[in-house]
Formats: structure tokens, sequence, C-alpha cells
């Protein structure tokens, strides 16, 4: 997949200021190897995915269990940052970043929403996610829906 | 509203590895000054808020008017990073911050789903936040289960 903008794309300004700053607290295992591979957008129904937590935050997961869906936020590290607007594959005309849901965008942090499978120490099992093994995880919260309590 | 901890309430180790950083594209006006003002959750029946997008980044909202829902990302800079655990009030007792969405957690990214009601330029009207006066934007997206379309 290149990075070079397609017609029809344009490029913001740069560079970017660089206001705050993310730490990784996890990382995601899935079946995808590269960016082309993945899903367009997960599905609660798709495979079993991994997202491990780093040992300095496993206290923070007491109580996940009993949420049955989970959102997940995470880092885009392959996306470009300077994308106004873009040209994906499936639409007949170019459209702004902030009308499309891609992975190219100023802040490159996806939001899923999972269901959660199990929890193991600090190895969670989940449905629903659509990004490239490896993807940084930046964090875990009930899904604002999530009425439903498991056990 | 103190920022000490709680009885019940654990804190992490720092400091805060600094993995990726992060650009305002924006800032969100609301009715709210205080942190204690705010509403726990946005509902989208809640008052009008604006959203301003820095003048960089207007091109970018291309084709967004087509969508009713939409996902705010926003940056909770007043919020403290390192707790493990958390007793809000509203809990009989204190449980892991990534079963919370409180905005104290290492990442304090928010997301919200809002209703739009207009965009002029780079001022958006929404309707569904939570958060204080002047906070920070990180992203627009249409909202995960948006397929309504306006117009």
């Amino acid at each position: 997949m290149s990075d070079a903008p397609r017609p029809g794309e344009a490029i913001a300004e740069t560079s970017l200021a660089e206001d705050a700053r993310l730490t990784f607290i996890g990382r995601l295992s899935t079946p995808w190897r590269e960016r082309g591979d993945c899903p367009r957008q997960g599905s609660v129904d798709g495979p079993e995915c991994r997202v491990e937590v780093f040992p300095r935050w496993q206290a923070a997961l007491d109580g996940l269990e009993r949420f049955e869906e989970l959102e997940l936020l995470y880092w885009m590290d392959q996306a470009r940052r300077d994308l106004l607007t873009q040209f994906p594959a499936h639409l007949s005309a170019p459209r702004g970043t902030f009308a499309l849901r891609s992975p190219a965008r100023p802040n490159p942090i996806a939001t899923s929403r999972v269901r959660l499978i199990g929890i193991s120490g600090r190895m969670l099992t989940v449905r629903g996610l659509d990004c490239v093994d490896g993807t940084p995880l930046l964090d875990i919260k009930p899904d604002r829906c999530a009425f439903m309590r498991r056990g």
C-alpha cells in the first residue's frame, strides 16, 4: 500500500503542532499482518483477537469482566497525518478526512466497539478489531451503550 | 474538585512513557465552566455546543454535512493520568480505571457521540457534549453507526 496521495486528495501544510503526549498501555494481536489485509470496519462477529495490557496497568482492569461490550482506542501508527481530503476506492469523489473513518487523520486514533470474550490476568480476548497486528493500545472503556453485564 | 486520590484509589508508578504526540485540531465551547458542573455523560438532547475547527483543517470538513451523528474525540486536559483504581461517588466500591469512563485515565481521551445541528465554515453546532468549556479537540469522525444521511 503506497503512502503517496491519490488524484483528488489534498495535504495540509505541516509540521504538526505537538500539543499533548500519549503513552501506549498495551498492544493488539490480530490476524492481519499488512494494512491492506485489514477489514474496513471490525465486526463483533469477526475473529478472536488478543489484547495485551502492559504490567503497570494491570490493576486498572479490575471490574472489567462485568462488561460485555468495550470501546478500545488504538494508535494507527502507520497512517499519514496530513491528508485534508481523501479518495477511498469505495467512493466516487474525494471527501474530507473528518467525513471518513479512514486511519489517515491528524491524530490517527481508532475507536472500535468490541465484544469481550474473556480475561486472563492482563490478557483479554475480544472480537471486533480491524487493525494490523502489533497496533499500540491507548485506552479501554466500557462501551457507552454497555448496560449489559456478564455473570 | 480536588485531585487528591480518595480512599480505595490506587496510583500507578510513573513517569509515563511518551510514545506518540497529539496535535489539537480545534476547541469545544460548552456551557460548563468547571469540571464539577459537567454532566456525567453527554446526551444528544443536551444543550447546543460549538465546535471550532482550526483554519488549517477546514478542508477536512468537506462532506461532513451528510452525517447526522458524529463521534468527537477530545483531550481531557485537566484529568490526572496515574489512577489505577477509582472510587466514583456513584459506586459502592473502587473499580479499575479501564472499567470506568471517568476522564482520569492514562490517555485522557474522551469519545462522545453527538448530533450535528449545523455547519458554518469551520464552526459546527452539536448536541451531546459533556466537557468543560475550552476542551481541546482531537478528531471528528462519522459515528460508526451513522448510516442516516442529511438532506
